[in-house]
């Protein structure tokens, strides 16, 4: 049993050395220095080795790091060995463009189903993904294994299936909805505010425009 | 001509203060203290008032914060309280999503043109939005005052679309695009790395399949 706590900076950037590491072997690089490594991710040498030394280092000195081998150890520390099976509650234009996106797939996130309440939508299919009625919702997270439940739905009815999600098992949520959900504190939300991501740019535009002057 | 340095973490907070500010409106509460608010946005009261210092503060001692006058107050701030146009390059599944997501048009992100190669999908409109051909890209951005391009293409495309956008004057990125973009220093980029987030969701839950064992 490991339990060193890892910072949520470093979370955070970990998704990124595995983008870079993933290019670099697409481009058919074998080892590279933390030196290069930095120069390509514009973050400093010294801090690369710092986030990788949390998880037991994999460079070598005067070798740096193999390519491939840092590439795998990140996706495991990630989790994307293995698959991490998904529903999707909300069958509008974000649900079916998630459940379109096939890269998720590659990397391991499957969708299983897709759940909406417009019987208009039920018994479809998104690619080869069911859309199923979404009081179906408990059973099938009951008879299935189910890791991630993703919420493209309106923040009223968010807070609704988040109960029925929590109380059916499942410990993540990918949360677009606008609010911030209460969950136990074994459940991990991961939260993805579109109109916030915005505002932040509307404030920089606005700051730029106010230094012009 | 002001030019204090706000803090990147305070603006991130920024976006959620106008949200339960904008809750609380709605709620009919007409003013609250910074301790109810801390207890709502779970957060210190200490921090909310630090962060509302970064702006002159707007409390008052012993009266607690008037709702509606600070809910506009940020938005102000946020840049809100102005049309900030926007063009969506790429009419895929998410671009169409952005296109038809009216909370945006609501706080004045219009979107006034989608980009694509596709020329199926050129001559269509999404919602009341046209959708133009990416070679029209240039003009159309010399002859509208258009604020933010969003970038809802594949990496390789994003890079080459991201020169015409700097080149024709474009000062915000909206970035889907699973690319770091290489901008100007006056160009801001605010970067939307969904499969990022999925893998820091993935990262917990191998971390608490771990700590079970």
């Amino acid at each position: 049993m490991e339990n060193k706590e890892i910072s949520n900076a470093v979370i955070k950037r970990l998704p990124r050395y595995h983008r870079y590491l993933g290019d670099l072997m697409a481009q058919g690089v074998e080892r590279i220095s933390s030196q290069e490594l930095s120069i390509r991710m514009n973050v400093t040498a010294s801090q690369i080795r710092q986030d990788l030394n949390n998880f037991g280092g994999f460079g070598q000195q005067g070798y740096g790091y193999n390519v491939a081998y840092l590439y795998q150890e990140i996706a495991k520390i990630l989790g994307l060995d293995r698959e991490n099976s998904m529903v999707i509650i909300g069958c509008g234009n974000f649900g079916r463009a998630l459940a379109n996106y096939q890269n998720f797939e590659n990397r391991g996130f499957v969708t299983k189903a897709i759940f909406d309440v417009n019987p208009d939508k039920v018994g479809n299919r998104v690619r080869n993904i069911p859309v199923l009625y979404i009081d179906e919702l408990a059973k099938f997270l009951q008879n299935n294994d189910i890791k991630i439940a993703v919420l493209t739905i309106p923040r009223e009815e968010a807070v609704k299936v988040t109960e029925v999600l929590v109380d059916n098992g499942i410990k993540a949520i990918w949360n677009f909805a606008h609010v911030d959900l209460d969950v136990p504190s074994d459940v991990v939300v991961e939260n993805v505010h579109l109109s916030e991501s915005l505002m932040q740019l509307s404030y920089r535009i606005a700051e730029a425009a106010k230094n012009k002057k």
